[in-house]
């Protein structure tokens, strides 16, 4: 099959080629750049070194145009820009290309909520019921079917694939859901900024975008509704919440690599052995979940894999969840590889690794 | 005047020197090993050059036996010994120099819930009642008259700080306090242990001893209990507790630094700027507090000072605080300097940093 | 076909069981220990993680005893075990497997050299001769018809690739060649030493065994008289050399990563294009050798990959070599499985990465 | 005394205003800056806290204009500005403060020279000649008359100071000087860069400008002339030196520190206790170089510290030489604090630490 990449330069962009040179089901890759078509990928991304040239010799191993990328009819597009413009840009494709869009173009069905969000209304309001949101493990029915598949943010997957399986027992007790993250510094984007620097995050750490102030808190929020079978139509003030979600991320010196710390009351006493049981009936068919049981996980189980390794501590009604996950894969470009999997019917570990890297 | 360093080769011991040579009111250093008497300074650290050669000459600039320390009679002495290791060999200076003890020997004076953290009853059960929590800037006055100071775990001063004035003023609501603590792997110690190997902490992150068993968990519950005026006799038991403290440290790639994000209700609703009045009334003469109000505190901005930063976010009655310190630094050898220079009358910041290293 | 791994604990071995894991010709993985066997692969690495199961899974997933390894025949063993452990532990499999040894033992043809670098004497000199020294680029042929491969050390091979063609083409003046190179700390291997900690190795950088004294340099040198065509009998006493190797290792806070900088006068003038011929000719037929041209390699672009990138500066006739590679890759586990595919006849670059994580 | 500091944003600017605050003889402090007076030190470097308050009293403790800051009256004028901006901006001091300027605009007396490193014509040719070059250790006699100290880079001052009594003594041999340098990031300087980024730094080593193209390569060059007694008058051109300086730098991922391994060939057969007794010799009232004998240096050691620590391999006639600095201390700021000791007959250490960090 042939498959596009909108937005090769940025950290997604490069492990979504690498992950697609992996792939035994693509065998041609169209690198696309709206600004810069023309460019060798070799110059682009020196690590690539000659394994991008196989599957993109039909285009030179060069970056193209979108004219040229949508001439080429891509059985699927992944696009892998800024929010805002990737549903724009991958105007051309909607209704040809299957589209894995790894923005928040079409994470939120709630457009006020976006608004909040990102400043502007969503981009394609038409295309929102088209979307699906691609948290593979729980959506993969619909992921099936879908012509636009809305790639999660790193922050929601890492949070939401623990705390499914309660809700789904309605487990989880009303009232605050207090979730603490940790992400590598590549969640912030490949960006000639100051705060980015080595020299600014070597040996510091800091928090930012605190309680309901971060775009993720939104989805977050959007998704544990649903998972709790409350209607659609709420706000996100918090006080009007039954789940009161306070998700605060910190940045904390590693490259890659998402650590989530959950602290949630349960709605009734609960043995070890039944938490078990309802996390392994949960993702028993789930290939990435790893559950960890009496040991806590940790990141570098599971850097370079799409794996989300799941642990908990239980004290009496009190459950804390430790989820991680490698921000760049299963957070971004590894969950959209899955997606594709599941969409086209290829097994769903084609092109992904399940052991962490050391 | 004289100061003796007990335990010389750890991370805190190794600081401790530094302080004492920068220390304009100590002019000898006495470097005890109970183990290893005999030893240059120099070999043991090299990083010190000849900046430990000038207060340490009367001891030929080495290492020397307790019984040799004891007759030079130290005006202090600072442990930097593990704990049960450390009330042990301080025997022969009780009563006779003002002990600083950074183990957690006198921390905690429930002896049952020192037994159940440290496996053992406290080492000197006769001596609890003379020492004095040596956190100060909420014991100063304590700290003044004390014999024996138990300096305080690096968790535990960086949780404490935010949350004490909150509890003098009757502001938090009884329930769940969540603390989420990030540490530098120097939190550890210098041990030859696989994991804390270079490879095994850079590109990690874990979390371990959550909820109440980490062992400042305790530390910091009993002086939560004593902020909120509760009376002593209490166990600690989760669901005895009207504050419980759930706790949850990881492990970040830091060398030094501690980040703690804690979680609290509010017992009313209040307005930013009274709070802002809260801290700064309780800290104004406190040089080492730092209040970061709209700008959210980083490990950096402290790393090398004395400082503990505070800074917070409010949501309706729903308050999160951050704050972070250097875990050597005010988290051990630097809050004993300070220790030092209460009970002796110093300046509170003589020898002490309160700018970070860059 | 199966292969026996001995020496899973280490990182040479776990990134043996990965690269196994991924090997499109390899069914069944054969993990063997010595000292603990029956314990899970999953307990041992939880990196891991289901990914060891599927062809581990005639092994029940855990580790056995040599007898039992010999028993199920493997057509391969690889041996990550240390020095002297490794050729005696390897006794049961010589005659009977091919055997890849990335331990030192077979790497050194003259036993005195040996003796000077290890403090023995070889372990097997009986089996010297019999030995192939597996530096797959220069040593194809051998290694087609070996049965004991002889995994070149990770300094020798980052160091010997690039200046191979320039000895092939007589270009190298007599005399001096300094080599500076860099490792990370994976190199030193996983063992619970104080100066491997993660506080003793972030933030600093050091140099050890300079000049002739490292081990590898004994290795280095005596294939440097090979490529120069100088008959062996030679001692390592630095003034009777007609190629006088200064090598100096440093240690750099990578997990994984070896950059080596050469620096040889050339025998007589040549311009660029002429040494852009020698390299493109030397290497034209080798996958994994990368030449960056007017572009410096660095060592993010290799990592992870079994890739060797070389570059050079050329300023008269001195000639700055600049060559990256993972060590533990390219310098240790990757190269064995290339050695693998070389001497089975598989596709050069089977189970191996030509791309580096970002 | 007063001090002005023009550039106080960047990394040597904010460690200048550190040591400043500490040293015991400024007593008044001037933020400098051109572009942006009137901004708080507190909001431009939020590690400082109130610790730059007090000295700065004066100027409210905010960045002052260079009009403003020429009628304070300065004593001494720190310029941490960029090189051409350095010379410009600080024309308004010339005359009537001493000048220390961190830049490159006075270091090369060479009018061509600095051309071809700079790309346009010294600043201030006409001041060349009363500038004098601040390696103290070595300049010590000059450095108290000048009224203009040109602080040398940081590769020169690592690179010179175990160099210098070595061309002292006549020891070096003509011919090839082989230095490889290992630089942390924050010598690049804080700029918004994507290469300077932590996600490009972090798990990379890489080389830059080799040979003879580093500006800093024909600071040393000129420096290696005067120390061999050599006439002015030469050229750039590497065939035309006696003493030919191929100078390497690679940066590594520390945020301080730096580690030069220079290899040189002796012009005679030496004992080991002669080069001991001629570094003794050269340095025994330089207090901030430690010679380390039988221990080989490490940046760590000197971490936070104005030492630079000086050892060697001796190998025949083969010499090589390690040193370390704080590139940011010795290497910048520290070294600028010194030559203000110096010029000022205050004791050299005065502000300066001597150990370094952990």
């Amino acid at each position: 099959m042939k498959a596009a990449v909108l937005g090769t330069t940025g950290y997604t962009g490069m492990i979504l080629l690498r992950l697609l040179i992996e792939h035994p089901e693509v065998d041609k890759i169209i690198p696309v750049s709206s600004s810069k078509p023309g460019v060798p990928l070799s110059s682009i991304d020196p690590g690539l070194g000659v394994s991008g040239m196989e599957k993109t010799k039909s285009v030179g191993g060069e970056t193209v145009s979108i004219e040229k990328a949508t001439k080429l009819n891509p059985d699927v597009v992944f696009s892998a820009l800024p929010h805002l413009a990737s549903a724009r840009t991958c105007e051309p494709f909607f209704g040809k290309s299957i589209v894995i869009d790894l923005s928040a173009d079409f994470r939120i069905k709630d457009a006020e909520l976006f608004r909040k969000s990102y400043g502007e209304p969503p981009p394609r309001v038409d295309l929102l019921d088209r979307a699906v949101y691609g948290l593979c493990e729980v959506y993969r029915d619909e992921i099936r079917k879908a012509d636009i598949i809305a790639n999660p943010g790193c922050y929601p997957t890492a949070t939401l694939l623990p705390l499914y399986p309660l809700f789904k027992n309605n487990l989880i007790e009303k009232g605050r859901i207090v979730i603490n993250a940790l992400s590598g510094i590549s969640g912030a984007g490949k960006k000639a900024e100051l705060k980015l620097l080595f020299c600014e995050r070597s040996e510091n750490t800091s928090a930012y975008s605190p309680g309901s102030t971060h775009r993720h808190a939104g989805e977050i929020q959007q998704r544990i509704k649903e998972f709790a079978g409350i209607p659609k139509g709420y706000s996100l003030a918090a006080d009007s919440h039954d789940f009161e979600v306070l998700f605060t991320p910190h940045m904390v010196p590693l490259k890659r690599g998402m650590f989530i710390t959950t602290t949630v009351s349960l709605a009734r006493e609960i043995e070890n052995s039944e938490l078990n049981s309802i996390f392994l009936d949960a993702y028993t068919s789930s290939p990435f979940i790893s559950l960890t049981f009496d040991y806590i996980p940790q990141t570098r189980d599971v850097w370079g894999s799409n794996r989300c390794d799941i642990g908990w501590h239980l004290e009496g009604r009190t459950l804390i969840l430790f989820s991680v996950i490698d921000n760049l894969i299963k957070g971004a470009s590894g969950q959209a590889i899955q997606n594709l999997n599941i969409r086209f019917g290829f097994i769903e570990t084609a092109g992904l690794r399940s052991y962490g890297e050391i």
